[in-house]
């Protein structure tokens, strides 16, 4: 299913470099530039685009010394024109991105993109997937009445918020939350998960059998 | 929404009167009246119905010197018989219940019995609803790929494990899990949720708004 994943072999000598997508402020852009600050840290992030010009996350990548690439949409409000998935797919690759991790991204990718990196766009999503896809889904559990919330790191794939998953972690929904503290509660998990899920995944340390995930053994 | 709930007053002087149905071994009945023995439990199990004659829940329910009562189904395969459904439902009324708790019962309730208990019935489902609703919810999650699961207390409407949430509790999903081990996982959480849902139920303490449900602060 993933024979692109081979790639990532356990004792791979260079870090392996990895592109960020953003809309908006770049908070799990932080968080994953500076767990690559650490020693031992398996990837570095080469590139930052946005389809917003002028967005939080582009001067978060500069603040870092990574290079932020304004990426235009087009004139699609949800998803990126084919052309601009292929200019952010050539962006990218010139980088020598390859991994790309989604932080924020507010469209859709198509095949134009997810092509260019098969098996290679990682995603953070605010819910315990399947539950609460789409948009705020911070706000869909509170409404549902859910007592339970949390984030996801999975592949992206041609779906909504489907692709298999890396990596989970629950945060509890207290009575008195509202959007704003639920939302912040789940960002902190966020920022936990989607470092380790990179580190993991960039060690060679995640294995895929169908759309299952499961962390490798290493193999003495 | 629930105003049948408004009986449920904090301080009341009577134990509220649970009525159980399942079709399996009982193992939520077991947590459900061993709590009933603690000191100061605001209510007590008083007969127990299963659609499965000789169910295991029968005998754990005699063990605890519970009445157990074989409420024949019908023909049918998911649910009740209507007139199966009313005569549940007299059987239960005239037990004098005030509470149903569903643990493990098999088939759909339909509004000839919710309507008799219209707001006061509750289930377990062994999944973070609205994830993975329906059958073998455990399974359902180890094929998806999940890394999180749960159980979830809730009321039980027309639907299908929809009804508002009343608490619900996150485990782990670990690589090396099976269907048999995952269960026993989401069934250890399930005997401590569903005696202490039921509890606050019964004391009272649970406000509905809407579909949410909330903790309420004991009025001084």
């Amino acid at each position: 299913m993933h024979p692109e994943l081979s790639i990532f072999t356990s004792g791979s000598t260079h870090k392996i470099r990895v592109g960020v997508l953003g809309s908006g402020k770049g908070s799990n852009l932080v968080a994953l530039a500076e767990a690559a600050r650490l020693p031992k840290c398996p990837y570095e992030i080469v590139v930052v685009g946005s389809d917003v010009e002028n967005a939080g996350i582009l001067h978060r990548a500069a603040d870092f010394g990574i290079t932020p690439v304004y990426l235009p949409p087009g004139r699609y409000r949800t998803k990126l024109e084919p052309e601009a998935e292929q200019h952010a797919a050539r962006v990218l690759r010139e980088a020598g991105v390859e991994v790309v991790a989604l932080a924020g991204f507010m469209r859709i990718l198509k095949n134009d993109f997810l092509g260019a990196f098969a098996g290679r766009v990682i995603n953070i999503h605010p819910s315990l997937l399947p539950a609460f896809p789409g948009l705020q889904a911070w706000k869909q559990a509170l409404d549902y009445g859910a007592k339970v919330a949390g984030c996801t790191v999975h592949f992206v794939d041609q779906g909504i918020d489907t692709g298999a998953i890396i990596m989970q972690m629950a945060v509890p929904i207290e009575d008195t939350d509202t959007e704003t503290t639920l939302h912040a509660r789940i960002q902190d998990a966020e920022r936990i998960i989607y470092p380790e899920a990179l580190r993991l995944l960039t060690l060679g340390q995640i294995e895929m059998q169908g759309r299952l995930c499961r962390h490798a053994v290493a193999k003495g």
